[in-house]
């Protein structure tokens, strides 16, 4: 199974890379993780050139798309051609969205029904789109999930894993990526924020 | 000031970036991090290439220089001309290693007197050079740093802004990347592990 990391111009790194090398934890059991990007190259938010590793055509085959976040999120949702190459389908595919990806999400009419997980700099832009925010840093209904705060990115690649793989590999992926000395409180922490009623895809 | 975030090919893209995304939170009050590479292109673990912000020209004027980690560390301790690229004076800069990163300190002398932080592959490589590693996430003496496991790059990236900048600015910065509704906890945690005994440069 495959999971998009979408990242757009402007991207935080941490939002993108902490989902997807934990997933990639994964790949001996079954699920990878590719950057994808819009445009073969894309700069983050601190300058950093990075090669993307599938277009976005890929988002259409992906099991798991999962949106990333960054300064030109707001760009994104007002460029009719981008929203346009994000056919995402709740029905058959996993979606999630790390802080500013979750106004993607609002904006593809995915979060109508849900409360959502976002930072504090996208939290208005969302409110005022009636979308409810929580203060927490997880937040799944069904096969969609939102996570707020850079570091909750852990928490949304350890929910793809967990709800195509199963909790035990997204258990030692976690403990693999954690300090040294605090694996286990690490895991726990993860598993407890994500452990949030879920549905099987239907 | 600058901090040079040494990264190779085969990089782990959580060690090179959450020390580099956090250091850059402080970015205003006076502190940049650039990720620097021996080639202009560098390739992770994971696939993805990454161009280089800064060559390793950069690691003689940088204040701080971080080394990160990756599947090839064992290549560059063996490598006589990347160990040259590599001078770093205690005296003037401050130098943290994350993971792997510490078997170049080691092999550049820099951790005779000290026991250092890594992740668990990279231990007995460490342990047969006769240094003590230890079972925690983070530690430090005079300017020299060490972190283990991949999420620790966060108290590396905080030391480092805490021994230039100040506790304060640091305290924000990781607040700032923390998860909604964990800020707090984080920022304890970071701190208590960070805070062991240190020395000003002399």
């Amino acid at each position: 199974m495959q999971v998009a990391v979408v990242t757009f111009d402007g991207f935080n790194e941490l939002d993108s890379f902490i989902a997807s090398v934990v997933i990639n934890r994964a790949r001996p059991d079954g699920l990878t993780a590719f950057i994808t990007t819009p445009t073969p190259v894309v700069t983050s938010m601190n300058g950093v050139e990075v090669v993307g590793q599938r277009s976005l055509d890929f988002v259409a085959e992906a099991d798991v798309v999962l949106i990333g976040s960054g300064i030109r999120t707001r760009d994104v949702v007002a460029d009719p051609g981008l929203l346009a190459a994000l056919p995402l389908d709740p029905a058959r595919q996993f979606i999630g969205a790390q802080c500013s990806g979750a106004l993607v999400l609002a904006t593809l009419g995915l979060v109508d029904s849900m409360p959502v997980c976002t930072d504090v700099t996208t939290r208005p832009y969302l409110e005022e789109r009636g979308v409810m925010v929580l203060d927490e840093p997880f937040h799944s209904e069904g096969t969609i999930a939102t996570a707020g705060g850079c570091l909750a990115s852990l928490y949304l690649g350890a929910w793809a894993i967990s709800r195509t793989i199963g909790e035990d590999v997204a258990r030692t992926a976690v403990d693999y990526v954690a300090p040294v000395g605090e694996k286990r409180a690490t895991v726990e922490r993860v598993f407890a924020a994500i452990r949030t009623p879920v549905h099987a895809l239907s």
